[in-house]
């Protein structure tokens, strides 16, 4: 982080060669704007503010989730609506967390800078993005760093623990099951806070620095301006509200309500939520004003903006619908593919990647029509507010997603010990439902990456100072075609990352089994903090690759290739990525729940196909740890490629349309 | 083909609703234009001539192909050499049919046209651009219908002969043997025809259809107009030279001279051609002539046309030759694959998919440095030629690519027919050699499927009038959000496709050993005959959606929707087609190789994994199946996805125009 601190700081104070004069702004000619120097040194210091904000939310996120694995494992002791109290609320603590730490350091922020910049809020504005970039550069650690974690640790405890001594999971004797439960903290829990804190902060920012060179920000009208935080705002309030329908309006009873009480949760913060942007729009915006779009300004009218938060609000729904529909073993989908176990692995498999790519159809329509409209509405500002409309009920979708591997780890603490039968069950049945909940999850961030991404892109055209994007023009199709490639070059590396890392837990696990005497006994005590270490060094090790591709390719394509090709790198990342996401994670998802189905029995059908150990199942299985790096690693991992290179070209975005296409000038 | 021949009519009819009048030329506007009812009807007759010439072609290369299979087997009697030489003249014979027949056809149509048409050149080669769409249509058929057939009945003769009935493969008494063998020719030689006759007459067609609004159009230089056509004929010509160095100046005295033989193959037409093209822009353009570039002339010389065809022709040489790095197993990448089958089928299957991954990666900068430079050379005249370039070489590239299944149903005679152990090992080194050059073939139609749309895609603005496609206009960024769904979509069918079809096949099977009495005895004789039925039925109800996707998609975006939001699709459908396509070829064929790398046991590594039966071979084994779909249906139906939409999107142009974006028009 420092080291990338230092290169934003000398390649943005070089835009005007680290002068220290003022200069006419770009956009109010009559102004006298801030040196470039000083929007480096400022752009710097919220990079530093994004990127410690969104350790601190997870440093302390993971800790509580710590702490709630035991308690939640306790309270079950008492029945399992109190067990599915205290989980809900510590996940909850996670996404308000997250939620309001995210937007008062912002607040605070943006005051501050305000004290510098005074009348200059292009300047302003632009030094905030730094603030997105920081944000989303921790979740490149979080998100892909964490995804290699928590799969090396699963896979390295699977195939030595179950696979080859046969040994059940969550099992207190295999040295890398303490290494599997942190995993799921740090891959559940900090990876996709931070994925979806970064997502936040980018959308904010987005949605910031097109304001500033529109009406709000030329006629300095900060009530204007702050629409986005103040969406946000409401969104927290209308959360908490949400909260008590699952813990204090209703109460859980049997096991079976605890699906639908998480499910109701998405519905009622979303119907909440349409009223709190209705409010939001009609108090804090004028009824008419005027939006930047590359060049021109568009009339936009208070209510034309609330539709475009609205309808990214919507589409969140409607994608985290769409993967339950695809990765719930309650529907047709991954009961066909449970079904297709029964001539083997590899027919299991040809479904499996099938359903993946059948399931982009529905959300790709979601987004595009969502894209549309409040692309016409109101240009890239547009975009930008209605993915801080799907992001508004962020502190719920965090909370039910955090609930997971709270309650997944519950069940591991019962096991390790030594608990009755009883409560492992109770905390099983909070696990299955956190199960599809984090599927949901997953599509949520992956719809709003889409999203962000493309408001990042409109506002680093924006800031470029770019006016067309032509895709008849050779700079951009070399760009499009190339960034449609990264996804996949990405994938390759996290996939391969995982099974380096998996092999290396193998290795330690083996080395723990055969060097301890009296481990398989239970007489010796394994060295589980070795395995902790192996996990968080290989993680880091193996995140270099793919985290230098991300970092790097803007940097690369900006400087010696400019802002058009560049541009086209970033959509064709953008458009090929999101396909990319979304069917890996859902035929991840889906190979899991088959299996799980067939483990379950609960159906004539799936009787038929149990039970554990049988050809079918062991075919399932296959595909289930096929689909663990895709679910948990590559597919999420693509979120922060499209939006951190988004991010990054936004911020650098002065650098590169001043210095940027050294190749082409040469030739 | 008939019916869709009757929509061709209505809607280019429609464009001056019927009218029968004369109107000024769009380009010259000093000049008379044939009235559209006409250019309707004309391209209603090319499209229909284009289908027929690929249904000639491909039904030719078929019947010479099913003769050389028993030909070659009794050649093998002989030696090695004697059958190769069989094997690869038949092979030839596919080639040069295709390339020679393609190549007559459409210049006997344009001389016939001219006799009507007259001056009138915009007309005459927009009413030729049916020619490409009637041949990609049958492409549609052979590719998609090819690829069903040929899976269905390959999986469905596995499946119940190999592993319920344990028979070996080729047995005769296995009643889908014929249907198996006959799935070879169609999928592997009318199948890979009809898709790389289709890229040759698009890619002509775009070509011919920008340079009649160049200078070559308005000035009437019939041999300038016809440069597309000189490279190809150019092409035959040096083709029929290389391929005596395969036959008659050198000769195969053993096994290991085999894949050697047919490599050089390729760099001996490439480097021959390269000469080749020099010739004809030296011979048939004059030094400068301009070209006509979205609504602005540009200038282009002679030996800048040269690059353009010349790097096309390398870049396919690139993309063949990291074809043949990724997918054979002389090489590390598919040696890994095979390594990872000793921890299970799951660890194959990741690598497999990563390796796909990964395997894109350089393919797509040849393709983005060959589109760049052609682009920078010649707009998307440029692009055409480098098309053609890449194509110039067909012949040798369908000889070497026939030869594969040619091969293998030799060795399939050889077993049927009962013959002796050492005719069997010839066909066999036959064939292994064939696999290695099917994958080079696979990555050839790829990469020029790539280049042709984009040229179609060119050609297709050109001729809506369409100026500039730019990304930051929501019509376009939708149109390319879902263009690069399409290929998900589309893939998800074909893949589910093959697994219907293939069930019904086994079920067939299953009958025959059932009811048949004897057969398992060889006493009884199967109903051969109904496979082939079963087969040839389910392909073609099978490729009812992918190619009502296919062929409607275009009609319903640009009618609804417009020619903006159609570019977008075109675009997005293009940069994730390619990768989709290039990774799933490239996945199946490496599990392919790396199965075949176990069986064979050539080197110390290949035989501490073997043998045959392993565990580690079976999970090999799992891997091939999965990657059948992938890389004979799914990957290779992209090509046409790709391609067909953006033909289809030229020949529709002037319809899209006028009529289209219906829509937006209404709200």
């Amino acid at each position: 982080m420092s080291i990338f601190a230092v290169v934003i700081f000398l390649f943005l104070g070089s835009v005007e060669g680290f002068s220290t004069k003022t200069h006419p702004c770009t956009y109010s000619k009559d102004r006298e704007c801030k040196p470039a120097l000083f929007n480096a040194l400022f752009s710097t210091v919220s990079f530093l503010l994004g990127a410690i904000t969104s350790v601190v939310s997870g440093y302390l996120g993971m800790k509580i989730a710590t702490y709630a694995n035991a308690r939640t494992t306790l309270e079950a002791r008492k029945g399992v609506g109190k067990a599915f109290i205290t989980a809900f609320r510590s996940g909850s603590v996670m996404g308000f967390l997250l939620a309001s730490n995210g937007l008062l350091v912002l607040y605070i922020t943006i005051n501050l800078f305000k004290i510098y910049y005074g009348d200059d809020w292009e300047g302003l504005f632009e030094s905030i993005t730094g603030y997105g970039l920081g944000g989303s550069s921790m979740a490149l650690f979080g998100r892909v760093g964490g995804g290699i974690y928590t799969k090396a640790a699963d896979v390295g405890a699977d195939l030595v623990g179950k696979v080859e001594r046969n040994i059940p999971e969550d099992d207190p004797r295999n040295p890398a099951v303490i290494a599997d439960n942190v995993g799921d903290n740090v891959g559940d829990i900090a990876g996709m806070g931070s994925d979806l804190f970064g997502s936040y902060a980018e959308s904010s920012c987005a949605a910031l620095v097109v304001a500033s060179i529109s009406s709000f920000g030329v006629n300095h009208d900060f009530t204007g301006m702050c629409f986005p935080l103040l969406v946000s705002s409401m969104g927290i309030i209308v959360c908490l509200i949400t909260t008590l329908f699952a813990t204090d309006f209703f109460e859980i009873k049997a096991v079976k309500e605890i699906e639908p009480a998480l499910k109701k949760q998405l519905i009622i913060s979303t119907a909440l939520m349409t009223v709190g942007i209705a409010l939001v729009s009609w108090l804090a915006l004028p009824y008419k004003f005027t939006i930047f779009n590359f060049g021109e300004q568009k009339e936009v009218t208070n209510w034309g903006l609330f539709l475009c938060v609205s309808i990214g609000l919507w589409a969140g729904l409607i994608i985290g619908y769409v993967t339950e529909y695809y990765t719930s073993n309650a529907y047709s989908p991954v009961q066909d593919v449970a079904d297709a176990c029964r001539t083997g692995a590899a027919t299991n498999v040809i479904f499996g990647l099938a359903l993946g790519y059948k399931s982009v159809i529905i959300p790709i329509f979601a987004i595009s029509i969502g894209i549309y409209v409040s692309f016409t509405i109101a240009a890239m500002y547009g975009i930008a507010v209605a993915a801080l409309g799907m992001l508004s009920t962020i502190a719920t979708g965090l909370s039910i997603d955090a609930y997971g591997p709270i309650s997944d780890n519950a069940g591991g603490i019962a096991e390790m010990a030594g608990m009755s039968h009883r409560i492992r069950e109770r905390t099983d049945a909070l696990d299955a439902a956190g199960n599809t909940t984090a599927a949901i999850g997953k599509g949520f961030a992956i719809g709003s990456a889409a999203l962000v991404s493309l408001a990042l892109f409109g506002a680093f055209v924006s800031r470029a100072g770019v006016k067309v994007v032509d895709v008849l023009s050779p700079k951009v199709i070399i760009g499009l075609v190339v960034g449609a490639m990264l996804p996949y070059w990405f994938s390759a590396m996290t996939m391969k990352s995982v099974g380096s890392a998996a092999l290396k837990m193998v290795e330690e696990v083996r080395r723990q089994f055969n060097t301890i005497p009296g481990l398989m006994e239970g007489t010796g005590k394994p060295d589980y903090a070795n395995c902790v270490k192996i996990s968080t060094d290989a993680s880091i090790k193996e995140m270099i690759p793919p985290g230098a591709l991300v970092m790097l390719t803007p940097l690369i394509v900006g400087t010696f290739f400019g802002v058009q090709t560049l541009s086209g790198v970033l959509a064709g990342a953008l458009v090929s990525g999101v396909q990319v996401a979304i069917s890996a994670s859902n035929t991840g998802g889906a190979w899991d729940n088959a299996k799980k189905y067939i483990e379950a029995g609960v159906s004539e059908h799936a009787r038929s196909l149990g039970p554990k150990g049988s050809d079918c199942h062991k075919a399932a299985v296959i595909g289930d740890t096929i689909g663990d790096p895709l679910k948990d690693t590559s597919g999420p991992s693509l979120n922060i490629l499209i939006k951190l290179m988004a991010v990054e070209s936004l911020v650098f975005a002065p650098f590169f349309a001043t210095h940027g296409g050294l190749l082409f000038k040469i030739f």
